[in-house]
């Protein structure tokens, strides 16, 4: 394993009164001695020692040296930080000595990378720091902190030995068939069991949507044919947050054109340039695009014209919809309504869109969760994973009940439990991690 | 005198993984203790504590706190720095609850401030604190950590050292006239001491100077008669240092429009708009403008084309300039020359501009000046109290010499003295200290 000496600025690299380079690897605190003044090679972890960073002869910077011993440190590894004075060019001066010196530029996220690597955190508390850092609310924020204090790692473990209690019964069967008949133990210990565990893990899953959703906004696309008023709607939906609309630049997802605020709702509005322009959204997004956005979007909101019979167009809208999270709505209220359609009635045009709003609202019920809910996962490939291991789970449950013989119901069972390990790294592969710290902020 | 807890952030606000918020004042580590996990109201000083940032129940963050004891801190107050996570959203947390919990805001430099008023710091320290931060290279990072060190009160201190000899032998003689023979004494003693004293200040002046225009650069301004090819000469400098002019925003000079590097030589092009449109440039800028941008500048680079006589209104120009810093420049070597002038012969059309070139380098020789030279002064500020010193040293000699009596010759000497003071702020004014250090950063 890799312990030489990495250094990197852990501070952001604007003007400040202090920014403080950050060093870790075996020997790091003899190494930091050779060109500091103070006396750091034989005082005690966690203090802190005036002087001058010197390049030879020459004093380079007065600075404060934090020193960290033992295995106890951040990273599991002997750490030094220099609180250097916080102008761009002597902290790049600073940092460029101790490169001069041997040390390494850490990549990104290395530091937490070791962390983990020595075993001093787990992947969601990894996870869970670099979510404090970019954490933009308080309930982000919040659950940012339980994640690094370990509580994801705390549930997963639970739910971890759950299973293998259950993998276990089963394969001391296999290995002793003569303990225990099969039929009754599947029927009386094993399936009971797996079905209270799925159903810990769907809640787990179903509560981790519903946070993400509340952190992260609710992606929504707003469809029907031309000149039902989707752009009124939109701008109606505007004015009841009585706020421009903001822009976010770059999300995983698509391509968000703004939000809207709703009470503690955020929606995300996906693609409204389509929208904008009514006459040719169908022809150039295609319907294969406008599938594909409708199938990701956690909300659809469909729009239908009230003072017209449907048309084609409009059936077809609402088949391609059926299997998504919509809601139906009819606008033009304020011309009547021609149409058997059950929907929210609306005047977008009007602004009468009360009940709609409140119908999202209530859609989305998020006063229950908070800062303080234990188990929740932070991000999403935390919630794929548990999404995995419940389906694992869950055939394996299906072949329980069909009688299907024992050793083939195991291989779901590890399936499952490899996913519930991967959530703490513990499966984790080399190129994974890399890709996973790369994310973070170098210095971290 | 104010020892209230003041806090701020100490690192720039930008993501990172690290921030540092920084707290002073009488009873701070007591106060920090009531908001946080770790035990540190027993900890020695220079001790680093892990632990969590609370607000009564809720857990906000996980930090480490840092704690400095007595009166050898860096504010001379008792001081606690909480290195959280390095979130925008995080960090802005954590200082609000240290606000919430009765810590004030910091002022801008209000950390320098309190370090200046307890004597830990004088204000030539705490400017070079703040210049450590601006600095933009390697000179300018070596002279600011000159004065960190206390290197201007030094030689300060030593120039008062020998004023206050004067001085005394001075106070001596009035209140014990008996005691020497006045005019014996001034000739002998006083006289010699004081033109060695105005020596040594004029060294520090002169060389001060020297690094001021190599750390700042020297503001030039070109000056001519339309079509003497002034525009010529400024696209063949560009060219001389093969890359794009910078734009410089606000100086506190004048407009610098855009800097051209000869070697370790910047020259900061002043109002070059008007040489872009010769025709205009005498009517738009007016004598009165012309003459003060001249005046103010550190080289005047006067173009007059050599392939026509001299007219009225180059003499103008002649006559105006000679008591600036100037260079004759002959234009259009390529046309012949017909005019008697001395100068230095360039073709700016075809590039010919090497003897300028060198001029220029030779005429700012700065090989000599490095950071290791101890006796040079920071700022513009020092410069000038140091000047007025020197001044009112030269009224005394001027005395002195003219045998004016010493009871007048003294109010020269306490002029001078007090501007010495004045340098390491000790006859500073409140609304002066407060003026400056509100240039600081918050958290310094």
């Amino acid at each position: 394993m890799n312990d030489d000496i990495i250094a990197a600025v852990a501070t952001s690299r604007l003007e400040a009164a202090i920014s403080i380079i950050r060093l870790s690897g075996t020997g790091v605190i003899d190494f930091v001695q050779s060109f500091f003044t103070g006396k750091i090679k034989d005082k005690k972890t966690q203090t802190i020692t005036y002087g001058y960073i010197v390049d030879g002869d020459e004093k380079v910077d007065e600075v404060l040296v934090s020193i960290y011993r033992g295995k106890h440190t951040f990273t599991g590894e002997e750490m030094v930080e220099i609180n250097c004075h916080g102008g761009v060019f002597i902290t790049r001066k600073v940092l460029n000595l101790c490169l001069n010196k041997g040390a390494r530029m850490a990549e990104r996220g290395e530091f937490s990378k070791r962390a983990f690597l020595n075993g001093r955190i787990d992947l969601s508390q990894a996870e869970a720091i670099s979510d404090m850092v970019t954490a933009n609310n308080d309930e982000a924020s919040k659950l940012a902190l339980k994640g690094i204090q370990g509580n994801i790692s705390h549930f997963i473990k639970d739910l971890k030995e759950d299973l293998i209690q259950i993998i276990t019964s089963i394969e001391i069967n296999i290995d002793y068939p003569e303990y225990d008949d099969v039929e009754i133990m599947t029927a009386e210990t094993l399936l009971p069991k797996s079905v209270s565990l799925r159903e810990k893990m769907n809640k787990i899953i179903s509560k981790s949507q519903n946070v993400s959703l509340m952190k992260d906004g609710i992606s929504t696309v707003i469809v029907g044919k031309p000149n039902v008023g989707k752009s009124s709607l939109l701008n109606a939906l505007l004015e009841e947050e009585k706020a421009i609309v903001t822009d976010i630049a770059g999300t995983t997802r698509d391509i968000v054109e703004g939000s809207i605020r709703l009470g503690n709702i955020v929606l995300n509005m996906i693609d409204t340039a389509g929208i904008h322009d009514t006459e040719e959204m169908i022809e150039k997004m295609g319907v294969e695009k406008s599938l594909s956005l409708i199938n990701k979007a956690d909300l659809v909101l469909v729009v239908l014209d009230g003072s017209r019979p449907l048309e084609d167009e409009d059936m077809m809208i609402l088949d391609k919809t059926k299997d998504t999270n919509r809601i139906i709505i009819i606008n033009k209220s304020d011309q009547g309504c021609v149409i058997e359609e059950e929907g929210i009635h609306i005047s977008a045009k009007e602004a009468h869109i009360d009940e709609l709003v409140d119908y999202i609202k209530d859609s989305f019920d998020f006063s229950s969760i908070n800062g303080e809910d234990a188990e929740v996962l932070a991000n999403q490939r935390q919630l794929e994973l548990l999404m995995n291991a419940s389906k694992a789970l869950d055939r394996s449950i299906d072949a329980m009940k069909a009688s299907i013989p024992v050793d083939l119901i195991v291989e779901d069972l590890y399936d499952s439990w490899n996913n519930l390990k991967e959530i703490l790294g513990e499966q984790a592969k080399e190129d994974l991690l890399d890709e996973l710290f790369s994310r973070f902020c170098v210095g971290k």
